[in-house]
């Protein structure tokens, strides 16, 4: 169990008919600023939920953050906040607008020149503008956070920060705005929300005994309710405990003393930057191929995960092992998100670019810091299997 | 799943050889109050290595902070910062001691007339000093939350508040500050935890699917590893999933849409009121009695826990809940705590002054509002059997 440090100070407001509680949460004598999507917003009611519960307040609108939130698009919105002399940012949607949110207040306050820098350097913010969000699509745990990753359209890159002084002031959760989401959405954020957890959790045991089970009890909640809520998408307990999950899975609980790998985002966010593959099928495709790949330095924690959230608990530790990963392929499967390249009609014949750009953008890889551009490219190739 | 809020906004440092970071988490620029006890954390190395991290700042000090914290000795503290014109708490020590920190920042800021009311209406602070704390005994979850439970000594009252207001800017927990605990604290901590978590588990259903599996994590960890301690005091993995457990077992975690009883813990506080049972021990006494008087209203969720925590997966629900109260009393037991008032020389005869004085402070009781004084004497009576 390795030393931590934990720390997240965002409120979140979770349950039913909540949206109204926006009035006592946001700042008073500040310009709001309403940054929202593509309008799902609108067909959803969270926009006139919110416009209801603001009324009175003086408000700026930024519409129109796409899925993968653009450099350039954040960069617009920052303009709009200097127009409008906005002092607070209010993030209507799901993970692309929340996570838009934190680089928009970043670069709003940004003195360091070209604000793309956030994403490449790093370094420590000196200050950000305050924001809170009301989520609507249940995947990236962005409303409970302080990460954030930006595309920048021009280069193809797709860069991370997180920054203390970008955490949401307040997160409002109300599981009856998901309601309406796209059952690929809806099957996306499930997806998202468990890679989450395995990232920390398939890596190699270090005695982490109680957050191993915290991290089991995700991953089960999430394999027992995603292909339930895709049949029942308006059954409020099934929303309501996968929205919560899907929090939990990424806002630093299951940090606390774990390895981490995330060699599965690194090299999905190429295939989203090069070939526009949802993150989460990104995902879909390179953890199977990553587990493979890793099974034997990975064994220990399959066979835990087998015993404890598959119920495997006979046959040798190989066999348990690619049970697991059989299993986990089959959950995305179920999720309706295909596995493989091919299903995304990315060639074979790439996989080397792939693997290249994603350990110049991003180092070497995995819980060991041993996944090279050759090692990537195995993976990848196990991935462009049929 | 009920709707709530979670906010918490304390930053954990933990692991091993952490009290060195002090010096950049208090603040500079004013004094530092030390407070603690009767001088084990002078005997634990924990004063000495606060010494050399905080060497060069102002500091004062408070020490004899009691097991109960009494309001008379809070009131001593908040007259030597009045004296000291100190800025800032330190607590060093446990529960006791960070629960009269609570008291002590909310008492030294209080212009409401005499501070005791800060328990007895417990209205919304308007101000308190900031505190922080490094923590030797895991237990009360005092270091990551914002309630705390004074006495007065002189009307044997213990009453509680919370207020957001009150929660450590910081809590350091370094597990090897606990390999010299005696064993007696060892087990009262590991007993507090447990029932913090069963006050919210052991309910009725209200499908808080994850937090249930949350809950059951935090209860298998400390059944496993709480006997494992007693004979393994200097097993740093133990010590540390302990310590962790303790913490999430009542930071807010598990009040996430859950129904809440808390009767064990008002009832077990006229014990220590009354007769200075340890609190844990007070709670080893109250849980076993009320769960046998409530067995047919909490059947359910008994019948859960033994099929996810003791494997009881045969029988009648009759027989299975049953076992599941016998479970938890024996390992109240392999704790090294009685269960019955006659182990602490308490007469069967005061069971209905006891269950007045509980309803009397803290209202009707459990998670249904339905445990008046009459119900109270039974489950006094229940753990009046020999």
């Amino acid at each position: 169990m390795d030393n931590f440090e934990f720390y997240n100070p965002t409120r979140i407001i979770f349950g039913k008919d909540t949206i109204g509680s926006l009035a006592s949460l946001v700042p008073e004598g500040t310009r709001i600023l309403l940054l929202y999507g593509g309008g799902s917003v609108k067909t959803n009611g969270v926009y006139d939920q919110v416009r209801t519960a603001l009324a009175g307040r003086e408000l700026a609108e930024f519409s129109g953050v796409e899925a993968n939130p653009s450099y350039e698009t954040c960069m617009a919105a920052v303009e709009t906040i200097r127009q409008e002399r906005a002092g607070f940012i209010l993030a209507l949607g799901g993970g692309s607008v929340f996570d838009a949110a934190k680089f928009i207040a970043a670069a709003a306050r940004y003195s360091g020149g070209d604000p793309w820098k956030i994403c490449v350097d790093r370094k420590p913010l000196k200050a950000a503008l305050p924001w809170g969000g009301v989520l609507t699509l249940p995947a990236t745990a962005s409303e409970m956070n302080s990460g954030s990753v930006i595309s920048r359209t021009s280069t193809r890159e797709k860069l991370f920060f997180f920054d203390p002084l970008v955490f949401p002031i307040f997160s409002i959760l109300d599981p009856q705005a998901t309601y309406g989401l796209p059952s690929r959405q809806t099957a996306n954020g499930v997806i998202d929300a468990f890679v989450h957890v395995t990232e920390r959790y398939l890596t190699f045991p270090n005695e982490s005994f109680l957050v191993d089970r915290l991290a089991e009890s995700i991953l089960g909640t999430l394999m027992e309710l995603g292909p339930k809520v895709l049949l029942a998408p308006r059954d409020y307990p099934i929303r309501a405990n996968l929205m919560w999950a899907a929090t939990l899975a990424h806002n630093g609980l299951l940090d606390a003393g774990m390895p981490q790998d995330w060699a599965s985002h690194m090299i999905g966010h190429e295939l989203t930057a090069l070939y526009g593959v949802d993150h989460a099928r990104s995902l879909a495709v390179v953890l199977p191929a990553l587990l493979r790949h890793q099974i034997v330095h990975k064994r220990e924690k399959l066979v835990q995960f087998g015993q404890q959230i598959l119920g495997i608990r006979e046959g040798s530790a190989e066999r348990r092992s690619e049970g697991v990963v059989e299993g986990i392929e089959n959950f995305f499967r179920a999720m309706g998100a295909g596995t493989r390249l091919s299903d995304y009609g990315i060639p074979a014949s790439d996989c080397r670019t792939i693997a290249e750009r994603a350990v110049l953008h991003q180092g070497v890889l995995g819980e060991r810091k041993d996944l090279d551009a050759a090692a990537v490219e195995e993976i990848l190739r196990l991935a462009a299997r049929p």
